[in-house]
């Protein structure tokens, strides 16, 4: 018999892992505006942009502006990627209190997007923590969880090991990331109940993409295992933009709406979610490959 | 803990419940290497189409040809909606010895697409089932089963009536669906908890609409819950056309995909199924909701 939480937590990383697949820059004005949105819609964590060098993601380049000139309501985190040191100082610059890190559980992936290994990516992130202000609260995103397009299923216990060195170097929380969509609720349900010996569930957010439709599926599996953390992009941002219509993170307002429909508290205003998410798709000009999005501004015959 | 059977029945209905939502039919020649190609990707039912009246439906009003002309592998069902008495002539002119009957669990949606009372259309049914020639096998569609936009949440109480009547009226499988994918996984699950005190599962199938992105995720419910027959339709045909992108039911490769990374066997040849699927997307010259053929037809980068 399936079980639910009362509860659930949603983070927000449209504006991060979203816009940064976009194959044209979204102007300064345009994010900021979006960001906006979507705090009206009542997110406890909105993550913002990187600090990742602009030579690697132009797209992400005004993260200061963006960061500065936002507004911002009480008790909500607006974090942004420091990847090294010199992001570190970037962040610092800005004040920035809520931080992400991140490595991969895929030796590979990790190569050939970091340039360097694991534990090289440990250590980085050890002389990151060491560097933050006093207060500053931390997310360590582990991807390639649930397989990797290089290395195919990635042993469990390499999940553990980087995500229980995460928390050993002061991460607070640690977001579990499906980064290609190769996730069966099979391999949740299979794998958290092995990662819940070794990590308190409490501190353990998924992060699903969409890629071959089962984000929401994915996080029926997650619900039951006790995870009460989920991450989304409103409209379904973060789609790669060789494949059109390929889908990203899984869509915040259908998350939202599949979690209120189940008795799940959110605290998220869904329509309010759909608006930030129809704003950005405007701006695009594409249709974003949310459901719920189609579902509301379609209405259709029985 | 979630729980999952071994094996599951796909029923692909996309050639019916597709095409007919389509605004412009689809010529005869290409439906039936639509239902060719379906064949070959080794499905036990393919809902080919109906005898609605070409009035109401005309994309199908070419019934009686595309069931003649296609090619029938021995085992797999060719079925086709067979309403009223006259449909029932225009089915036995060509044989059809799997037919599908549907009647609503929601009176105002019956009176509405059938002009008639739920009482009405079951002795309507009744008078088909005794019309049939021996040996028919009969499919009985229930719709709105998890909501309705008329009448909200229909009494589960009206959904065991309507399903026990069909089974004594000699129906022989039971397709409940989420005709306008209102239901959540919690729905499924406690849905299904009390249609099973009264209605044996073998005998259920569950049929979800992706209106709201919760097909894969309600069907995960559908398989803890003990359901092991499910609807699609390849490429998330049936997507009202008033609503661009709006999905119609759960496309079949998402689910057979998600099946088989769950270790579920299904017969079914997921390659031929997307290739089924891009035929048939290739003819209508627009991009299906499907995730699963955007992922395998748009190589991107990780």
């Amino acid at each position: 018999m399936l079980t639910f939480p009362d509860s659930v937590q949603i983070y927000e990383v449209g504006p991060r892992d979203g816009l940064q697949n976009e194959p044209a820059p979204v102007p300064t004005d345009v994010k900021v505006e979006f960001v906006n949105r979507l705090t009206a819609a009542g997110l406890p964590y909105i993550e913002v942009s990187s600090f990742v060098h602009p030579r690697w993601i132009p797209q992400l380049a005004d993260a200061e502006d963006v960061l500065t000139r936002i507004s911002r309501a009480e008790g909500v985190r607006y974090a942004a990627l420091v990847p090294n040191q010199r992001g570190l100082e970037r962040a610092r610059e800005v004040e920035l209190a809520d931080v992400a890190v991140f490595v991969s559980s895929s030796e590979t992936h990790n190569q050939k997007n970091l340039n360097r290994s694991i534990d090289e990516s440990l250590e980085n992130i050890a002389d990151v923590m060491a560097g933050l202000p006093d207060g500053a609260w931390t997310r360590g995103y582990v991807s390639m969880v649930f397989g990797c397009p290089y290395e195919g299923e990635i042993p469990v216990g390499d999940v553990i090991r980087v995500a229980t060195r995460l928390l050993e170097l002061g991460v607070d929380q640690i977001s579990l990331g499906d980064t290609v969509g190769y996730g069966s609720p099979r391999d949740v349900r299979d794998r958290m109940a092995d990662i819940a010996t070794a990590v308190p569930l409490d501190k353990v957010a998924l992060h699903f993409h969409d890629t071959r439709g089962t984000a929401l599926a994915n996080i029926v599996a997650g619900l039951d295992a006790g995870v009460r953390i989920y991450d989304g992009a409103v409209g379904g941002l973060g789609g790669c933009p060789y494949a059109p219509g390929a889908s990203g993170n899984v869509a915040t307002e259908d998350l939202v709406q599949m979690l209120h429909a189940m008795g799940i508290e959110t605290g998220v205003d869904l329509d309010a979610l759909v608006d930030a998410a129809a704003f950005i798709e405007t701006h695009l000009k594409k249709q974003l490959p949310g459901r719920y999005l189609r579902a509301v501004r379609g209405a259709c015959e029985v």
